[in-house]
């Protein structure tokens, strides 16, 4: 843990270039709540006309939620020395309930500041922490108890309504209606509906107040579905500066969340340097670190050093930390006759420590001291599913199960702290045994957000298990899961770089819009039904800017059609130009609208077997335009 | 149509390097059924042994569906100027209800084989047509409805089975439950079973007398669910030679049927060389050519064009056709109001064509022809979806389910000729509208097969819809869908290359596995037991060799652990060598097993605070050992 990578020099470090970039044909634009500090960002795509004839009709623009934050508004300046501008700050302040301390409360932090080793990769602008005053619960389930509804939570009321007004003015809002199993999405987010679901535990906010960077967002089953990216380097791989340049890109292409898990060197200093620069929650699985504390040897844990990881983490500014407190000393034997036994890595530190003592996992016997932690920096519990299983073969099975009822009744224990929980899940399961998680998870974890991995739903994949676990993680966030833990195409065979990080984050978007669409999410349709618009009018420069990828769609056009004037071209290279049903049911309507008549079921009724003669002499012609 | 493309000359055809390379660790192994030329393929993957401690155990050899034909088989000589050997010639033969034909009896397919321009691209080898004697019909429904079992049959039950037998006697069908939608697979597949499916309509065996290279194989929802690669070039793009050497790809990677769908040049040559090498079953669309032949103007089109480009192409050995005989003059107005219209390219043809005559589509008027010809050949009906909706917005509206249900018309049509068909099926679907898709089709269609084109689950991500397609054909394929229609990234941005095809393949080989699973296929999930075996217990080649795509595994492996050395290391890149989850529950497992007990729960119960104490200090040394 001594070295200093070579690659990385704090006085060098600087922003990848390509998370700055703007996105084509958008901007950035801020919706202002009821206060001049609460500026909501989005991302507007504007799209050209439709033509109709010489006549143009203009087509919408259309804002998505955007998490890539300050990274794509061309008049911030970006140094990733310096971090993010803290944009909570007033809000925290204002609350009066937390105080400064002038240094960290960890040994180990403590000792990582002073190390003259580490100077530099050490993160210059470290901010000196902040913790609750003594008897105070800052976290915002506890203010939302309370009745109080906090700038935060207005923030995610207008992020989640994604200009829903304006679309409705514009008539806009055309949709199938959702089929939800439980979830009620009301039509409007209002920021009392935020803090009633926070309050319920049926949503929660992850707001350390250590990191003040964060654009607030919300994590619950009537809200969007949301993705989280992991990052972090291993003893093999990586760089604090490529770890930095992930986080920047995986937000550019959609991550709520970020998990560092990095188990290699430097784990403090890199994980600075990630929430300095992050506009989004960051989670970790603290456990990782406190394994590499004692050199790897899980049976050296201890509950001291644990909580001084917490505190060290905490006030770093984690916003939810993973914890296996489930593992219980008696589920371990449930999983020796599985077929790939405990693969969470969490799961299975806990359990080799449980039987190197014979004794009650310390996660579980000071889960309490654990919620009083939590509360005084408003970390979020992701109660880890240690006994997750790693293959069709384990799914649901006892251990997996057992585990699960732990986690609820560690929910109640959290929730009577006013602690934030949201419950990890599976991992590998086949289609027809994914709902029966979901249900089991809202009715033993009593509605608490479900943040799953996947599932995969075959194991035959390795490399292509970002599409196995689309397929799972897309039904069971239509079934109401909050949160998807993204899986990327080197799962199971190496650490993720930027393009697998690109393509698992892009799959997830798919996956968790997917679930939009399934459960009616009131604005979900509207890019859909713009992208769509657009591509039955040949609007190829909207098509790609609206879609998920801009680069990767106009790229892929771009191999077959690559002349500038193809983009207006009424065809694709897929039936080339005399031959495109787009076109011919274009035609077909432009017939009906020439002749003057509604629709062309209005000419059929009229039974103008004349008209259509016309059409068909008219009809040659316009072929031979386009040919 | 005339040039000859400077890039293919038939006496330069060569069959494609990578088509026929071997499979790692695999061998090509053939099943004998009743008689000696009953000699079903399949890929066999021989594992290593299990080391515990120095003693050995050995792994199954794993037997995979094998859609690759004689390509992969290092025995057989290949040369696509020549085709592959008439596997079902004798079998036909002895029927005796065939007679073969002095020429082809289309005029157009009399024309280009005369042609002088077309001798250096012409397929040399063509063999001259069969036709069922004078009032014969030869299709496999007419033989099952006879009670007749044809070599076909027991070919595809031997296939289907996939060495059950094997398996069970080593114990290694450990599965879950499936949970069907109706589905009844039985536990092993018998001759009898697959001639009643086909009887009832239920499945169908796509074989035309013409195409006698084709190993046989089934399209139905109690058998495995099957994928289909579309490949053909367009005016704008690609060769013959590219053309063959992407379905000779398609079927490396799991194709279980290629549909030819050129509407470029020289179509006729292209699919007789494209027939002629093809062990998969090979479908088309007739439309398009005929389309083609009028040079792209629709309502130039006539009944006896079409039909003879229909006896073209049953002559050279097309398996099924796509008609989209559903698309009636009184259902064309109601796609006026559409986001996307008609997007089907044989739906807006035939659109085009009723609105310039005002007259019923003569598909649909001549469907009793169109009969009579399928019966002569043993064609297959795949009646196309012309109208499915091509965008979220549309799915599942009045234009889609009035088509289907004169496809169910059409089908009870084809059935009294004892004609095979099956149904196409969307196309652009939200999760919660595909399931009464299935209900509807099996309702209306009678349980004939449902052949879906994904479908995509939302409109947002070109560049990406092989994703956004294989969520919803996991999940049709689940609910019954006997085929699925891959979709590759390229989809609604430009043709796929042979990389794309690979991707589609891959993807829909995930999606149709994953329903098998769903479903409980008897077998589906010994291939994911004995992968995530192998994972488990860092056996990397196996792990690699068993997957969908091996060089793809090894590859991303390698990448960030390339020497020949981490791949018997029991640790990856992901973790690190002390801190793997997989090796931690192997050494509990390692830990019970030393201690002569028989699983770690009887550990616990011997209240063994002692032996715990033991393992703290043999788990340290099993560390040291690995890091």
């Amino acid at each position: 843990m001594s070295a200093t990578p070579k690659s990385f020099l704090n006085k060098n470090a600087k922003v990848d270039e390509q998370a700055i970039e703007s996105f084509p044909n958008s901007q950035k634009i801020y919706i202002q709540g009821s206060r001049d500090d609460i500026q909501v960002p989005m991302r507007e795509i504007s799209q050209s006309p439709t033509l109709v004839g010489t006549e143009k009709q203009e087509n919408p623009s259309i804002a998505v939620y955007d998490t890539s934050g300050p990274y794509t508004d061309p008049i911030v300046d970006i140094d990733i020395r310096k971090g993010l501008d803290h944009l909570r700050k007033a809000w925290i302040d204002e609350r009066g309930d937390t105080e400064a301390l002038e240094q960290f409360t960890s040994e180990y932090g403590c000792a990582r500041m002073r190390s003259q080793e580490l100077e530099q990769i050490r993160y210059e602008h470290t901010p000196l922490p902040r913790r609750a005053k003594s008897g105070s619960n800052v976290s915002h389930m506890h203010y939302a108890r309370q009745g109080i509804i906090t700038p935060e939570m207005e923030y995610i009321a207008i992020r989640e309504n994604q200009k829903l007004e304006s679309y409705q003015e514009q008539d806009l809002l055309h949709r199938h209606p959702g089929m939800g199993f439980g979830a009620e999405i009301p039509d409007v987010i209002t920021p009392e509906f935020v803090r009633d679901e926070v309050a319920r535990g049926r949503a929660i906010i992850p707001a350390n107040i250590n990191h003040p960077e964060i654009e607030p967002m919300i994590i619950g089953r009537n809200f969007l579905v949301k993705i989280n990216a992991n990052i972090g380097n291993s003893a093999v791989t990586s760089s604090i500066e490529e770890e930095v340049e992930k986080m920047t890109w995986a937000i550019r292409w959609g991550a709520d969340t970020v998990m560092d898990l990095s188990t290699g060197k430097n784990i403090h200093e890199t994980r600075e340097w990630i929430i300095r620069n992050s506009p989004v929650p960051i989670g970790t699985v603290p456990i990782y670190q406190a394994l590499e504390k004692v050199n790897g040897k899980a049976e050296d844990l201890t509950w001291e050093l644990f909580r001084d990881t917490l505190i060290e983490q905490a006030e770093q500014g984690v916003d939810y930390f993973t914890i296996h407190a489930g593992v219980r000393l008696s589920y371990i034997p449930l999983t020796a006759r599985r077929t790939t036994g405990i693969v969470s890595r969490g799961g299975s530190i806990m359990a080799k420590w449980c039987l190197s003592h014979h004794q009650e996992s310390f996660l579980y016997t000071h889960f309490e001291d654990i919620c009083e932690i939590m509360k005084v920096y408003d970390v979020s519990f992701s109660l880890g599913d240690g006994l997750r299983p790693g293959s069709i073969a384990d799914a649901n099975d006892e251990a997996q199960f057992a585990e699960l009822e732990t986690l609820g009744e560690l929910t109640r224990i959290a929730w009577e702290h006013d602690v934030q929980v949201m419950i990890e899940g599976p991992g590998h399961v086949p289609m027809h045994m994914i709902k029966v998680n979901m249900e089991k998870e809202l009715k033993d974890c009593q509605e608490a957000p479900f943040y799953t991995l996947g599932p995969l739903t075959t194991d035959i994949a390795p490399g292509y298990d970002h599409i196995t676990s689309a397929i799972g993680a897309a039904m069971i966030g239509w079934f109401g899961t909050a949160m998807l833990c993204y899986v990327t195409p080197k799962e199971h065979l190496g650490l993720p770089d930027k393009d697998d990080v690109k393509e698992g984050i892009i799959t997830y978007k798919i996956a968790a819009h997917a679930a939009d669409l399934g459960k009616g999410h009131p604005t979900a349709q509207i890019r859909d039904n713009a992208l769509s618009k657009a591509r039955f009018e040949f609007r190829w420069e909207d098509q790609f800017n609206l879609s998920l990828d801009p680069d990767r769609s106009r790229e892929f056009h771009d191999q077959t059609l690559p002349k500038e004037g193809h983009k207006l071209a009424h065809f694709c290279s897929m039936c080339g130009p005399n031959f495109c049903s787009m076109k011919i049911t274009q035609d077909v309507r432009d017939y009906a609208k020439n002749q003057g008549i509604d629709d062309v079921q209005k000419a059929l009724e009229d039974g103008m077997r004349e008209k259509a003669e016309e059409f068909r002499e008219k009809g040659g012609e316009l072929y031979s335009k386009v040919g």
